[in-house]
């Protein structure tokens, strides 16, 4: 089998996933790099800026699911592929592979790229970038991406809520899409600079987003919402690799 | 319609559901009164020693619902029943007259009491108890709950985490019942005062035992389990009411 060549920023784990639908669940991340978007706030700049390329290694499917092997020991579960926006790697040989040994594949991407073998994913989380982000959401886009998983693959929607406006965005996404899960996530104000492994998070502050944010759907009887934090962040701050 | 009278202890919301399979998910939560454990953690003793019975106030089904409707604005959601051990109350009747009006109910529990009407939960949450609570586990009794619930009911399993000795009696209990999910939840070791409202909490000790929680069962190559904290508890410390 030849297959194009994934670019991996890292690959790490079993650790637990710490945001949206699978919170809690044990995975292993592969990240990838390159990113259509450059959102204010991304906390995976070394995944996304090309001055980092160099740290981005071209790997085979067969070389990133022995990696993942070995991370889990060998016995299957769910791998959680990120990124950077991992839409733009040609990952359709890595799922098949990985399903054929009974691994499960998550995704997270903003959207803006739709894939056929979304629908070969065991779940999908849309994560489209509100206002404060600085990007602008491409509509017909999200919607092919919802298409291309079809009805195999449990899609769900998440979003970064930073202030009002986000909030506002985040009710019309969900708005449009009423048959979806959708995930609120308060917003990070402390991003790690990405040449340093600096593990320090502000904590006070994420805890009072969250309850902001559980004020205001709650206020505005908005039951069909989930509220997460960033587990992860709370737990091991900014640090990569865990 | 004459029902038997519930004993509650309070009834508030809607806020978000801080742990196990519904965490993040708004919610107004019924808290009974009366529980025939004694954990010797147990962060809900106004709700369970009957020293506190005078708070505990006798209502019909009609009368909790009405609170219910009041809280969450007419709007239907999910209801959780706690305790204290709710399994205890006469719960139907309030089941069935919530569900006619479109809200859902979850329910926790021990696992000491089996009843009949656990089938008319969207989900029940059996939480057996570990070695460091003090309180031995009846086997027969929890395969009842998981019989009493039958098929139309999510039945998941959660347990509280404190030490080895629980861990193990976690993945006892997981084995024995492969086909539900399990929610591993670090145990709290401080709780409130019954007669205080303090909130202070132990955070640092409470990141510390998730951290080493999910070392545990990433370790062990347990990926089947979801570890989650009580988010609740680090959102709001430990304040009635919220
Ligand atoms: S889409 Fe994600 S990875 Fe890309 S710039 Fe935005 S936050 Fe960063
Ligand atoms: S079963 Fe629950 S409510 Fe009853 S004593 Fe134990 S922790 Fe408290």
């Amino acid at each position: 089998m030849t297959s194009e060549l994934i670019r991996v920023n890292e690959i790490f784990g079993p650790t637990i996933q710490g945001e949206g639908a699978l919170i809690g669940q044990p995975t292993v991340f592969v990240r990838t790099g390159g990113c259509d978007y450059r959102c204010t706030w991304c906390d995976t700049l070394h995944a996304v800026d090309s001055a980092y390329r160099d740290e981005w290694c071209p790997m085979t499917p067969e070389a990133i699911l022995m990696q993942i092997e070995i991370l889990s020991g060998g016995r299957p579960l769910m791998v959680s592929l990120s990124g950077g926006n991992p839409a733009i790697q040609p990952l359709g040989d890595l799922i098949d592979l990985g399903r054929g040994e009974g691994y499960r594949f998550a995704l997270e991407t903003q959207g803006s790229l739709a894939k056929d073998w979304f629908s070969r994913l065991d779940v999908l989380t849309l994560s489209p970038k509100p206002p404060s982000s600085g990007m602008a959401t491409d509509w017909q886009k999200l919607a092919e991406c919802v298409e291309a998983a079809g009805p195999d693959t449990q899609t769900v929607l998440k979003v970064v809520v930073f202030d009002e406006a986000d909030y506002a965005y985040a009710r019309d996404v969900a708005e449009r899409y009423p048959g979806l899960s959708c995930y609120l996530q308060p917003g990070n104000h402390t991003p790690p600079q990405a040449e340093t492994s600096d593990s320090s998070i502000d904590m006070t502050g994420i805890l009072e987003r969250m309850r902001w944010l559980v004020d205001r759907v709650t206020k505005d009887q908005w039951y069909a919402a989930t509220v997460l934090p960033q587990l992860h962040t709370m737990l091991w701050g900014n640090l990569r690799g865990v």
